[in-house]
């Protein structure tokens, strides 16, 4: 039994073993990403404070910025009133988006069109 | 057809036909909560300007605020590169969580304790 156990037995995964995570800027606040940690990622990612989370699409842990050094140190770790959400802060390194992107949330939807706004800061994937 | 649809057929819904939503403080960028939106309650929001998710515990469209007037006006909407997670700017009445808290996320992890942090503002349901 690791000492996060018990931190991680509070929360709630659902049916497929995943919590939700919403990842924001320990500076600033903007929100970088959205994506699942199951046990195991949320595990690792106390352990080494580098966010890891499980990809869905290729069904395997995924320490972020493993190959692109995009990497995320956790500053801060918070949990909703139901217990099946994080909040993850964190201090992003170049870009959370694999688009190069610095946050995955570029895109704006504005009297009925769609608007890029975001800050490209590396080349995308 | 409405004016949104072209916006709303972009978009990737689960297979519940579910989308994520985070909520954010159009102010100060705080995190106020998480929650899905299906075709309806998106198309809700858009022509109200009020946030409106799908409640997963009671299957219906729920107005956000409708019993507490703690409602949420809808400043920006973003999406993300994959197009299957929402973030709303909003302007939060009073609290965005039902224990009356200002966000959902008062419950901070740090060094093997839960703390709460946030700040309660009204009467908890």
């Amino acid at each position: 039994m690791s000492q996060w156990d018990a931190f991680i037995d509070q929360l709630k995964f659902d049916d497929r073993g995943l919590i939700s995570t919403i990842v924001q800027d320990h500076e600033n606040g903007e929100v970088l990403m959205f994506a699942f940690m199951n046990r195991e990622s949320l595990k690792k990612t106390l352990e080494s404070k580098l966010a890891t989370y499980w990809s869905r699409s290729r069904q395997k842990l995924w320490l972020k910025g493993e190959s692109s050094g995009h990497t995320q140190e956790v500053k801060e770790i918070y949990f909703d009133c139901d217990k099946d959400c994080l909040l993850i802060k964190i201090k992003q390194n170049v870009a959370a988006c694999h688009t190069g992107f610095r946050s995955c949330f570029f895109s704006k939807y504005e009297n009925g069109e769609v608007k890029t706004i975001g800050e490209k800061v590396a080349d995308g994937e």
